[in-house]
Formats: C-alpha cells, structure tokens, sequence
C-alpha cells in the first residue's frame, strides 16, 4: 500500500467491508479492484466523478473507454429517460434497433449488415463462430497480449509474460483461465502483433485451417499503439490467400476515426465487432460486416449456420442510448476530440521531459497511454512492463486517484472524451508532472 | 403465412423492410422473428404491449421471461430514471452492486459469494470456466435439448433431432452452429434430461474428467417440466463422488421459488448462474454459489485461476432495476403468483378439455406450456415438437397474436409476470379456445 493511501480515511473502505462479504474479491470487475479498496460513487457530471466521500475527481478512464460524452449527458438521459415510460425491453421489434443500425451502417463502408448483443465479449465470440461457419475451418489466429474479452479463444495469451511467452518465431499459448481444455489451445494460433514476417510465417504454418485472423488495430492491452498499415495489408493479402477471413475488434478503436480505426487502412476487415462507446454507456456490443458473412446468421436461410438469440440484445435502452451517442460524434466531433487528444498528448510529452524521466506516449485518435522506457514501443513484448515498472505505475495511479483527484485507466491510459476541456487537461498535466517527480529516482532506476 | 396474416396489413412491414437492409434478417434476436415481418412497438405497460399500429396486446411473454413486473414498472423507471441522472457507468464500485448483492446471497442459501455480468451467455460461460479451474478438469454434462445461451459448450445438442440425436444410451453431440470445433465437441457430454440410469451411466463413462453436470432445473426448450427430485439428487451423489460440481443454470428459473428453483431439491447446486428477471428489465447476468468455488476469481488471491472483468458488468442501471424488482418480487409475491399462475394453468387444462384436443400442460412456478400430446411430457425426446405439431403450434401463435391479440412465447409457454389478473387470463382462455377449436381436426390427425 502506498504512503498516501495509508494517510487516506474514508467511508468507501465501510462498503468494500460489505462487498467482500458478498462479492468475490467485492468487484465484479477486476478493473475496478484497488488495494486496500475501490473508491465508491456518489454521482458523477460530465468530466467529474464524485465518490461516496465527496471528492470530485477528473475522469479520464470513461468507464474503460466507454463513455465518448462523459458522464450523464443531456441529451442521452433524456432519450433514455422518455424510453423508460414505454418499457425497456419486449418480445417483439423495436424502430429503436433499426434506426440504430441504419446510422452505424450509414457509417462504415464496410458494414453491409450488423447484429446487436449486450457486449464486447459476446460481440467477439460471435465473430468467431460466424468466422467458423462461413469458412467451415476452425482455428483462429490472435495477437500475443490483445484483450477481446471472456471467450476462452479470444483470451489466450492476453496475460502471456516472459515467463511463460516463449519463442517468439512461435510464441506459447498462454491461457488465461487455469485448465482451459487443450481442445480450445489447438484451435489458436498466437503472433506477434505489428511483426509482419513473424507472422505471416506462423499464419502458413496452419494455413487451410484458419477461419480467422482477429485484430484489434489499436490493441490497449498490447500497448495501445496502432498496427502498422503493412502489417494489416499483409495479413488481408494472407486472408485472401488462404481463404480465411480478417476480422477486427473495433470495441474500444471504433472511436479511433468515424469510420472506425479501419478507416486508417487500405484493406478492410470482412467483419467488426463493437461494443463500449456504441451503448452510450450502457450494455450493448455489435457484430457487423459483409452481408454474405453475416448471411450464417440469417434465421430465414433455407439452412441457417448460426442460430443466434439474446433476451436483452438490441433492446431500446442500449440502442436509444448508443444512437443519440453516435450522432452527437459525428464527423466534426471526431475531428475536433482527435486533435484536442493529440494536443493534449503532446503537451504530456512535454511534462515527461520537464520532468525528466524515461518516458513516452503511444496512442491513436482520442486514446493515449504513458509508457516508461525512452523509446515507443511498437510490439506487445516491447511494450511489456515487468513487476518493478507495474509497481511504479501503481504508484503513480495512486498517486493521481489520491493526491490530484484524476482517474485514469489502471494501465496508464486516458480514454478522452468531448467533454474534457482544456483547463482538465493542465490540471492532469500538472498532477503528472507532479507524481513523475516524486518517483523520478525509481523510474530512472528501471530498465 | 397463414391465412390471418396475409388479411393483416400494417406500418410494422415498412419498418421491417428497411430492417433487412442493415439487419442480417431484419432482427438481433430470431425469437422476435415472425414471417412474413415482426411487429414492432410503440409503448408498453404493465401487461400490455402496443404495436405501432395501435394494436394493443396483452403479454404472456415479458420478454421471454425476464419481466417478472411486466413492462415499465413505476418503481423500476422511478429509480432508474433517479440513478441515470448520477450517471450510468464508472470505472469505480458502487453501492448498488453491493447492496443487489446482499439481497441476492440473502435470498438463496447456497449463495454465498457473486458476481454479476452482463447476460445469462456470460453467466453461463463463466460458471463453466470456473468450474474447469476449481476442479482442474475440462469436461462438461449437459441434457439434450436444454438452452444455456451462446458459449458453444453450453449449446451443444441444444436443437438435437430426431435426424440426429442417435442412441438416447449414448446421445450425439448435435453442434447448433455449424463448425462447431471438435474440441469442443469432445469436452460436452450429452445426457437424456431426467433419465437417471441413463444419465448415471454416461456420466460414469467419463468419470474423472467432469469438471461439471449443468442443469437448468425447469428446461423451458426441453419441456418446461422440472427436473425430478430423485434425477437431481442422484447426479448430486455422482458429482460428490467424482470431485465434480453440480452447477444450475437459473437464468430462467429462479422466478420458481423465492430462493430459485434449487429451493425445491433436497441437494444445492455449487454454483448457480443467474439472468432474466434479476435485471429488472436491464441487460444482467450473475454467478453465484460457494464461496470456496468463487475464489478463483478473487483478483486479491495469490494465485488467480480465473481473471474476470467486463465493461458493463455490475453497472448502476441494472443492479438497480434489479434490486428495486427482486425486492417487490418478495416471498409473499412469489407466493401469490405461483398460486395465480397454478390457478390459470388449471383454467388451460380446462380450456383443452373443452375443445376436446389432446393437449395437456407443464410447467412450474409462475411459468407453464402447452403440448400438443395428451400425456404430460417428462423428457426432451417425448416433448419434441416434429415439424407437422411445430406447424401447428405456429399457426396457433399467429392467431392468437393477430385475433386474439395475445403474445405468447414461441414454445406456445406463458411466462407470467406480477401485472397479470383474472380478467387477463379469462381472455386468453377465451382466446386459446377460439383457436384450439379452429385447428381442432388439424390438431386430431396429430400423433
């Protein structure tokens, strides 16, 4: 625990005293988990969180990258606010879904038809089996240390350390539930993202049996740095090849331009999956692509490959929500946060050289994240933080969620959103620089 | 089409036509599926729905079964409508987890940790994952036709036939999604739901590899019958015995007692997965059990077998909804509603005899479904529906839907919410009776 946690009282501590007593761990995320214990919410406004104590604290975590308005906006409780009088879910259509996904439709070239779900992790598992389906093959190929949520297939490797990642022309595959079946580690092929040849050889090794190569093109977990546009060219040229398909975890980049992060590349992805910023903070994901793809899931297919439900999929709640969000970030708004982000992300640079550590910024669009080593990484394994530079980060987030009242994302990480202004952005400026000189002497130790 | 139908003309056909442009299918979820179109929904309340033609109906469906209030409850939109304007997500705890948590370890004995998620899919995904880390073993049982959600594990042989459900000694594996991988095939054991000796024997053929035997207790694609007690205590015994877990899928049946259908077995569950009602209306999932079990995934272990987050998980809204309908849905409430619903079933049964077809009930709680056979069914092989009854039972819903103005669910099951009354189910008598009259000689040439 760290000297200003140990200073800090607070009733939060009474209601984590309660949670452990109930909850597993007292989190049902462990992304919300903090020694000795999570920080409870009063309310929270725009770019502000108040906790039970009263501390209003600047957010820029958003919920995990969920929440491209901030807190609480206006015009999304109003939406949800009348929807709520005429019921929240039914066994029957809603305009609210259709209307929905005319505008993400509208949106992306690429997404010829979509299908709703209640998250990140479902939208992802039904790419998967869609990809099966389509291909008749089985196996999928994955980035080392790419998160795409809880499907045992799409986590493997997503924690993989020195200790265990292996060669890299071959790299282990790492589960991250202990004794996931082998039936599972078989069917997947890990590479290492943004190295080309590496690869492109390990994708030939298993060719014929690939259904497909999932990408996240601005993998958070691998060390939030975009693919690089011949690293996806050759990968969909590979595709192509060997009849697999090339899909895209677009569930925290979607926001990355406003045709997604594809939109940065000349090749596209025979599917995406979404979910975070489209619910407009609340549950949903999104599966979405090349009719003839998503045709497997069609229930009036003479032989329909992937029956496909869900109680609460597509209900108006999330679909109201996520539509009045994506049309306020429209294309003037992506713009004005990306470049609000980016000045944001040099004037950060700045404060890592005043304060005159060994540091860096990797991102893209409206996302960025500090690492400590001089030069930015561009491979999980580069981008790699071992335990000592892990407890310096802690340190440091500590540090900010205690002292300057800031949240930011457990990996050092700040998901923008429109409401931040540019006075929120000097104060995360100073109470960085701040914390960096407080533990300038042990980041200059690393490495 | 049947011939109603095609009288019928409405607003909901324009809607439906720009659906299938962006839609695969024109819907997210094929059990709002309808040909030639679904109907869409203008409001909804209480017990009745309106369509945008102005057609109201009344609903015996509740959103396949998570309405337990029915639609827009005051409570429910009144704290919903209050915690929106305190934001929907953050990437802190709050109370309304651990106080939704409280009430539910409260409630059922056996639960003595939880956690939440964001559906049943998830639920379900997770207790099996946990299962495989806490037993070390990968193998998992579950009964012929039962639904679990999407994790493919969990909906193998879920649609299984006649054409290929082989041996009822040794069942197939039947995938629902095609290209389903072997591994995962090789790790689902197939048994006959409330066959004891079969079910006994199988499980003895891969003694040593069940991490876990999942059982919904009332399976509504099964039958909607219960599970006999002597089947459920003897797989409990065999899972003692084999260092296996029982594990309950209550997404559906929790509604069955005040502690969920696990109330009415002399044996509990070690874990139970949760969905439906307890989200109040909200996108919810929930795993709960022991808490020797639920400790794999304690992100303050030494060891975590089981790291687990989710963006949406546990969010404000939905405990919230949840907690405000599982308070209202009180020991005296489930009480009452189990009479009424045992009171209308009998009225059914009353229904069937005057038409004079060879039809009979099943159900349990507050839920109940019409067979078109004279004896009530106890196993999935006797209840399934080939495709002359499947015809029938269609034509039926359709009448019911469009004359009678009734929302059924598509199994022809009610699932009653606390809105219903007298009034409401002498006109579905009155309705059914109609239309079992109409189909009569159809429903005779049946056997």
């Amino acid at each position: 625990m760290s000297q200003v946690l140990k200073e800090k009282i607070n009733p939060s501590k009474a209601i984590y005293d309660r949670a452990v007593e109930v909850i597993t761990g007292g989190v049902s995320r462990n992304t919300i988990f903090r020694k000795p214990h999570p920080f409870y919410v009063a309310s929270a406004s725009g770019s502000y969180i108040k906790d039970i104590e009263g501390t209003e604290r600047l957010d820029f975590a958003n919920n995990m990258a969920s929440l491209i308005h901030g807190h609480s906006n206006p015009a999304i409780i109003d939406a949800v606010t009348e929807q709520l009088q005429k019921g929240s879910a039914y066994t029957m259509g809603t305009e609210a879904e259709v209307t929905f996904a005319e505008l993400l439709c509208d949106r992306v070239p690429g997404f010829e038809k979509i299908r709703f779900m209640n998250s990140g992790t479902e939208a992802v598992m039904t790419m998967i089996k869609a990809s099966r389906a389509y291909t008749g093959k089985h196996k999928i190929a994955k980035a080392e240390g790419a998160y795409h949520g809880t499907y045992d297939y799409a986590e493997i490797s997503q924690t993989a350390k020195p200790a265990n990642w292996g060669d890299i022309d071959n790299p282990n595959k790492v589960p991250v539930v202990q004794d996931t079946p082998d039936g599972i580690l078989n069917d997947v092929v890990i590479f290492p993202f943004n190295d080309t040849e590496r690869t492109l050889n390990l994708l030939d090794q298993h060719a014929g049996e690939i259904a497909c190569v999932l990408i996240d093109p601005v993998p958070h977990r691998v060390g939030l740095f975009p693919a690089n546009p011949k690293f996806i060219e050759a990968i969909y040229n590979w595709t192509r090849k060997n009849n697999a398909l090339l899909v895209f975890d677009e569930v925290v980049s979607l926001r990355v331009n406003f045709a997604g992060a594809q939109d940065s590349y000349s090749v596209k992805p025979d599917l995406s999956a979404m979910g975070k910023i489209i619910g407009g903070g609340f549950p949903i994901g999104a599966l979405a692509g090349k009719s003839e793809i998503m045709d497997v899931l069609d229930p009036r297919g003479t032989f329909l490959k992937h029956p496909h439900s869900g109680t609460f999929s597509a209900n108006p709640v999330s679909t109201t929500a996520g539509r009045v969000a994506m049309e306020m970030f429209d294309e003037e708004a992506v713009l004005k946060l990306n470049a609000f982000t980016t000045k944001a992300r040099k004037q950060i640079e700045e404060v890592i050289k005043l304060a005159d550590v060994p540091a860096c910024t990797t991102g893209a669009g409206s996302m960025f994240k500090i690492h400590f080593q001089e030069k930015a990484p561009n491979t999980y394994r580069d981008a790699y933080q071992n335990a000592e530079t892990r407890a310096i980060v802690d340190e440091l987030l500590d540090y900010l969620f205690l002292k300057e009242n800031i949240v930011m994302i457990n990996t050092l990480a700040c998901m923008f959103s429109t409401t931040l202004t540019q006075g929120n952005v000097d104060k995360l400026s100073e109470g960085l620089l701040r914390g960096l000189k407080i533990l300038k002497p042990r980041i200059d130790q690393l490495s």
